[in-house]
């Protein structure tokens, strides 16, 4: 099945990371920087890029916000999680594990994240939590091209087997003993997010290593589920910074 | 004009802060704890609650997620940067300025994190910047309901104004001397974040007293506003907690 691919980062991140793209629609009237760079890139690629009216692409993607450009691409490529951990070169490995979060802008905005910190992958399970789809590659601004993300059948078992490759494993869990800050977390590290409903399940939370909560000092006091993710994952950035 | 509250969390936050509330629709056949918790309180407040076909509820909030609970409320109240400031007592002021974040879910997770970490208050541009709508309220997961959010005129004046009053201010920009970290985040601090399509404005950056960076380390290089937003106020936490 194809997939669409929505505004402008997302089809330039697209193009740049060499996805198959059958067709790109332009807007027409549209110009600027971005659009010209679309323009050559597509070129470069040999992309066919059709000019059409706007309504047109208000139809392909209702409710979003298209900037005037919508790429028709080859479905998108989940890889395995082998591949995620043999991929890793010259540093120790850096991942996040999404439990059932099902937010597609949620999951967007983790992979975003998880780029930028220089993570390298995403697992998520097949069932019960957002798949990667076209409003996932829009909240990602494109990061989805680049970082990989895989799908496994079960969190909890595949907790296990990064723990048997040495892999030291971290829920985050507003209960958990210690903050965040004071946990080690240097090393190979998978961090381990709950969904927006109920958190880390019972399960999942007894399989990590170690929990580590996040300072509340507000009325509501739980967080949106990537912010969440990117305090854990950056926080461990800092760590590793400072040897 | 009246604001719809959509959604379990936000209507419960909305009862529980004390705002005006004219009636709660409830669709028919929900029996959840929240729910109870929600008609508990609503009798509590002396807030009728009126039973409705689940497609009532579609029409009155279309496309949205309202877990079958929608409240007709008084509008959203705005408070006064005064009002902010004179409300700080025994702590340094923590605020969070936005400049230009149009995005009305960026803006609603900005409110709940900055509740979270005990901010004081949200500062937003009355112009061309997501306002508290519907969308907001269920975005900040309620926390709306007890962070103040105040409109202001001018973002770069606001800025002036509050280093008069002894405010350090600090702009998250990628061009930025020095990493987030190893800025000084201690004392009255009021934190600026750039909107999601062009960053900080020149002239906002140029009033700021410091700029700081996160570390990027992918293939697209840039953070959602809302996540910034939490690294520095959570980093804020982190270094005021140490002392």
């Amino acid at each position: 099945m194809e997939q669409i691919v929505i505004g402008r980062n997302p089809v330039c991140e697209a193009l740049r990371a060499g996805r198959a793209i059958n067709k790109i629609y332009l807007a027409r009237g549209m110009k600027s920087a971005a659009t010209a760079d679309i323009i050559n890139l597509a070129r470069e690629k040999q992309v066919p890029v059709q000019n059409v009216d706007k309504q047109f692409l208000d139809r392909l993607a209702p409710g979003t916000v298209h900037q005037g450009v919508i790429a028709q691409a080859a479905p998108y490529a989940y890889v395995e999680l082998e591949d995620i951990l043999a991929a890793v070169k010259d540093a120790d490995p850096l991942l996040v594990l999404l439990d059932e979060v099902t937010d597609p802008h949620n999951l967007g905005a983790v992979i975003r994240s998880a780029d930028a910190a220089g993570a390298h992958g995403v697992i998520i399970p097949r069932r019960r939590a957002a798949a990667v789809t076209s409003v996932v590659v829009k909240s990602s601004a494109g990061a989805v091209e680049f970082l990989p993300v895989a799908r496994v059948g079960n969190i909890a078992r595949t907790i296990e087997l990064l723990k048997e490759r040495g892999i030291w494993v971290v829920g985050a869990h507003p209960d958990a003993p210690q903050l965040v800050w004071d946990a080690p977390l240097t090393g190979p590290l998978a961090i381990v997010i709950g969904g927006e409903d109920k958190g880390l399940g019972r399960l999942v939370r007894e399989k990590c290593d170690m929990l580590v909560k996040l300072p509340m000092a507000g009325r509501v006091n739980s967080l949106n589920a990537s912010v969440a993710a990117a305090l854990v994952l950056f926080d461990a950035v800092r760590q590793r910074s400072r040897g």
